[in-house]
């Protein structure tokens, strides 16, 4: 057993409290061994948090990560326009070496903002995962699934990738997948019917993008006569360990259903402003009791992946959506941030604890915009941003060490991401 | 004249776009000589800008400096309690020396931050400017007066302080003054009146809070049977060179006395987000040829002073406001933060020109969250933070080279500030 001890600094507890503690971790089996005063200088090797904070890796609960090769190439348009006209057309030139690059660019600006385990729904799934494991983060992984305007054997061809993908994909206990209907608009009655049927033969969970605007509500009602959610559960979602991205457009009846059955809701506030698609009723989803995560959507639509970011979204835009300054508090969206997308997506990390996962982040707290020390839960929500972030540990192997990345080469990747993406603009004007 | 050369980088010019070329600065006046490739050599000095982007130092329209002392003290409250309940009590106990740290302390964060220039309301004020001056940072400073509910020796006194301040404090051609009553609703229509009229004598503009929160306009509308803007007008308000905060609750009428008038409006999109404010029309506001800047408003409302957090965030809210992702587009908040804000404070910065004062940033842009470069505005607007500044200038002067500040002592301000944040709370309790 080889130990790693994190010392000297201050943790962020399951309960929203913080204490002066080190942590030590069985780096064999990745799991946190103690939380305590003075045990970090007993690991083998130690990793300094002298005036910093120790909290849980963030989990991005919904992302396409390769669209990072796509950032700022379609601002300030919303969603149809900028789907049809900018990003499917740009998408359909991306080739695999694209997305693993693409993704490598991701997971290199997550672990850099202390990231640490993710939803990724995409394509070229295989290259996404061998990436994942190479970079050593943690992630549950699909193929994003689209049926309608295409032919009987392109729809059949697309639903066989995402199981294959749901079946085959998962090769180390870090990576694991779900079977990924793109939305309720975007796949037939029938497909999703029976992707949901099959998602439950191979065991593994449902995640697809509900009630993001206006215009994914109103046709379901209109086909269907009752709302989205509804119509989604008689086709077969919403299991517990189901999660559905964005559910911007929910009425009450529709989180009652989230609710009960236990789905989790990924909650995604800078992708939903930049795209005007509304404000989610986050609080009325936390009052309700519904499981409620974070994500960044893709980059196109963010336009980064640092989930201080979206937690600062998260707690500014609720209270606009609640007129209440006192909805989505600090400790609320961290804990979206951490405990509630490692609920959404299945994973065991997000808190510290012994026993649990090593997934964290360590943070520098010398900081002026973190001076004083008031309320750091505060700091965390509202002013520390991913470039505070000193260390990251996931599965108790250290990715980011004083700010310098160990299991991705960044130069490398980020030249080869610039030439890809003019090459990709090129390919498609 | 020594001169300072920023050489090898990418500059955004006035007009938003972005072109690679060197600058060179007149140390002895302060202003920008030229900006042109390979001119940057011939410098007395250098800036090296190699893979970085030189940008107009942005500028911070509205803030409380000092209130850095409380960041993190009272969250996710709404205004009127937050105001009385927690942050009015605890202020009242600020002594001289710890508004000069809490200022100290903003301005540490600012200029990490690539922030050059801003506009600060408080109390104390010689020591602010005293404070400014010595940190090399541009600033008009204003001494904040209330006068509801105080007795008549009271107000006198305070609107004294105020004009004395706006006559004598400026001692520096970076340091400007401004009369400023807090708000339409805590200065009484008497010393509103007489406020502006010495203002005029003085020979400085006005600034001051209007129309933050509903509550600002309701009284105003049923003492008075007119807006608040309309009111304040009648009071003497709006000449071309004032300018007010929020603007949140701003009917068209109002607008078009902004625009016509040629009176500022510094957006606080964060403030008004945490407080649960509202949603300010600043599409609206652009559409009607009001000067639109950005301001962080006071920490313990936002809490950073980070503003390229603000970029983002006026451009994320005023999609939603306006319903249209096209809304407050990426060029739209570059040019509020500099040009914009500039316009309402009535500095000669806030564009990169031959002759234009030089008060620049210069960001690294070799980072995984700035890659690809398909459009270097959309990643000022959106993935952006302060923590990508390499170097601030302001006035020709090199306030931090390389991200170590060289005119405030950061590590000392920092201690300070957390043995006074820590014994304000005490004394408060
Ligand atoms: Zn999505
Ligand atoms: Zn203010």
């Amino acid at each position: 057993m080889t130990t790693l001890g994190i010392t000297d600094g201050n943790v962020l507890h399951p309960d929203m409290s913080v204490s002066e503690a080190d942590v030590l971790i069985d780096q064999s089996t990745g799991e946190i061994i103690d939380v305590d005063r003075e045990i970090g200088m007993s690991g083998d090797e130690q990793l300094d948090a002298t005036d910093s904070l120790v909290i849980p890796g963030l989990i991005n609960a919904h992302t396409h990560l390769a669209m990072t090769l796509l950032r700022g190439y379609a601002d300030d348009k919303p969603l149809e326009t900028w789907l049809r006209e900018d990003i499917w057309p740009i998408e359909s030139e991306l080739t695999p070496e694209d997305v693993r690059v693409g993704t490598q660019l991701g997971m290199a600006e997550m672990i850099r903002s202390g990231t640490t385990g993710f939803t990724d729904m995409y394509f070229y799934v295989p290259e996404i995962a061998a990436a994942v494991e190479a970079a050593g983060m943690r992630a549950r992984l699909g193929h994003g699934v689209v049926t309608v305007g295409k032919a009987d054997a392109a729809v059949e061809a697309d639903i066989e990738e995402g199981l294959r993908v749901a079946r085959d994909v998962a090769d180390s206990d870090r990576i694991s997948t779900a079977v990924m209907p793109h939305s309720l608009t975007t796949v037939s009655e029938s497909s999703l019917s029976e992707m949901a049927a099959r998602a439950r033969d191979i065991g593994v969970p449902i995640h697809t993008h509900v009630n993001e605007t206006k215009d994914e509500v109103e046709p379901i009602v209109e086909e269907q006569g009752v709302r989205p959610v509804e119509y989604a559960r008689s086709c077969g979602l919403f299991h517990s360990e189901d999660y559905i991205a964005h559910g911007v457009h929910l009425n009450t009846s529709e989180i009652d259903i989230l609710a009960e059955t236990g789905a989790g809701v990924v909650h995604c506030p800078a992708s939903n402003m930049k795209l005007a698609s509304g404000m989610a009723p986050v609080q009325a989803m936390l009052d309700a009791g519904v499981t409620v995560g974070l994500g960044t959507d893709g980059v196109a639509a963010n336009n980064d992946l640092d989930m201080f970011g979206e937690m600062r979204d998260a707690a500014m835009v609720g209270k606009i959506a609640a007129d209440d300054a006192s909805a989505v508090a600090a400790p609320d969206v961290v804990r979206m941030a951490t405990q509630g997308s490692a609920d959404c997506v299945g994973f065991e990390s997000g808190q510290i604890e012994p026993g649990a996962p090593a997934d964290l982040a360590v943070l520098d707290l010398d900081r002026p915009h973190l001076t004083p020390a008031h309320d750091l839960v505060s700091h965390l929500a509202y002013a520390a941003t991913g470039a505070d972030v000193r260390h990251t540990v996931c599965d108790g192997r250290v990715l980011m060490r004083e700010r310098e990345l160990l299991t991705i080469d960044a130069a490398t990747v980020r030249a080869e991401a610039a030439t890809r993406a003019a090459d990709l603009v090129a390919r498609a004007e």
